[in-house]
């Protein structure tokens, strides 16, 4: 099969994160059209991208525990690069630095458009406790799927069903919103495609204010309760999604987010610092 | 003054995590017996080490906006060594990586103990917001200060007051902590000491079991909310902390926590992931 017929029979997910080995520690990848924002790719894309270069490599120990993603400037399209670092391995952990960077116009070299740190586990059946329950929410075939009200690629690559705070349109006087969730078309879930997952929620300064403000994440944070065989248990379901801020302050707001299976398991609880100008 | 006389005039926080420049971009410390836990210090002393060997850079630009540190290895007793990089400088953030070392009898060379970004912005007098509130508490003239139950020697550099879920004593059947904190003696708050108190919450673990467990933050995540001149108004008064987890999954197990000042102000969302044996 030539690589032009493989790229088409990928998901879209896939062959927009898809990244090449230049060398060992260092992939090539190219920031994809189909999950763009406003200004370059969707955040959850590169968070996707740090993710997947670490869950490639032939050494790693586990499956991903945690995932924090600073872009320290907007991705360009084109081709990007990703150098992959194992900082320290452990019995049950190992510790991971990913930089993404891209040929800028006004640095010399390269510019770093992402850091991240991602931890890897190995995880043991021990004592397990959910403390925290999901939120009661109509089921997805209740709800319509949202119909973007701007224009962003990426919103179109998911399935979103919103039970309650939708952006722009939201009356609750809070920043809270309940969602359903999946890839669009179906694909079974992976920790990449979780990783793009928890940067969803969109700023909660959309929902909390009725107006448009310039917005963008400065770092999240993403920590994953469940090992590969729970995410293969889940396949291509919805994933329920809650989220909230705590404080709008001085140009930068917080957010917090729970992602539920659909029978009621937390899989990811992520969180986010973002910058606004209002 | 001879340098002895300036240590002991110095407050213990800062005799702890004083740093040492070597050469551009690279400091040196010494672990503290003062900010010890069972295998090694404490973690918010690295957190607090981190977030200094940041704040005291001569270019760095606004204040400390996010921290995330990610915790490799025990630090031993005795020096350390700090490499603090400024990975991409913005009009309104700028993003830092810093990694901590230390020689390790089985790894050659230096071993990573501590991974970080951080993340310092400029703020500015635009909308904010408050939408979270502090849970109700007794005010800290009417709780006792804790008398730790082990033997743990950072717990004495705190004063601590306990208006639910102590450590190893809580019978709620949850996770959720309450309590006032400053540092002892008084000291009046910044960065460094914010970025410690983050993890003086305890892994959840002791609070939803009665037995002592084997535990240890693997990563550590805090967003400031506030510039530097709402930190010199709190000066040295008591912080308020409520802490919970979400789920313990497979040896792992999430926590967040909200550190408020006395007169109802968020000042730091933190969360960590938790290691635990169990």
């Amino acid at each position: 099969m030539s690589n032009d017929r493989a790229e088409r029979a990928m998901h879209p997910f896939d062959a927009a994160t898809f990244l090449e080995q230049t060398s060992p520690g260092h992939l090539r990848g190219r920031s994809s059209p189909s999950y763009w924002n406003w200004v370059g790719p969707f955040g959850g894309f590169v968070a996707a991208v740090a993710m997947r270069s670490v869950v490639v490599q032939p050494n790693v120990v586990g499956d991903p525990l945690q995932l924090t993603v600073n872009f320290a400037g907007p991705m360009q399209e084109g081709p990007f690069d990703v150098n992959v670092r194992p900082v320290r391995t452990n019995r049950t952990t190992q510790h991971w630095v990913v930089e993404i960077t891209q040929p800028v116009d006004d640095v010399e070299g390269a510019a770093s458009v992402a850091i991240a740190t991602i931890t890897t586990a190995m995880r043991r059946s021990v004592f397990s406790h959910a403390e925290l329950l999901p939120p009661p929410s109509p089921q997805p075939d209740q709800l319509s799927r949202l119909s973007p009200p701007w224009n962003a690629t990426w919103i179109d690559q998911y399935d979103l069903r919103y039970a309650e705070g939708v952006a722009l349109k939201s009356t609750s006087g809070n920043s809270r919103s309940l969602f359903w969730i999946r890839d669009f078309p179906n694909r079974n879930i992976d920790y990449p495609a979780l990783a793009a997952i928890a940067d969803a929620s969109l700023p909660r300064i959309f929902v909390l204010r009725p107006q448009f403000t310039p917005s963008a994440t400065v770092s999240l944070t993403a920590y994953f309760h469940g090992d590969a065989n729970t995410l293969a248990q889940i396949g291509n379901e919805y994933l329920l999604t809650e989220s909230r801020s705590s404080v709008f302050d001085s140009g930068f707001h917080d957010q917090h987010a729970n992602i539920w299976s659909r029978d009621g398991r937390l899989l990811v609880s992520t969180q986010q610092i973002v910058w606004y100008k209002a």
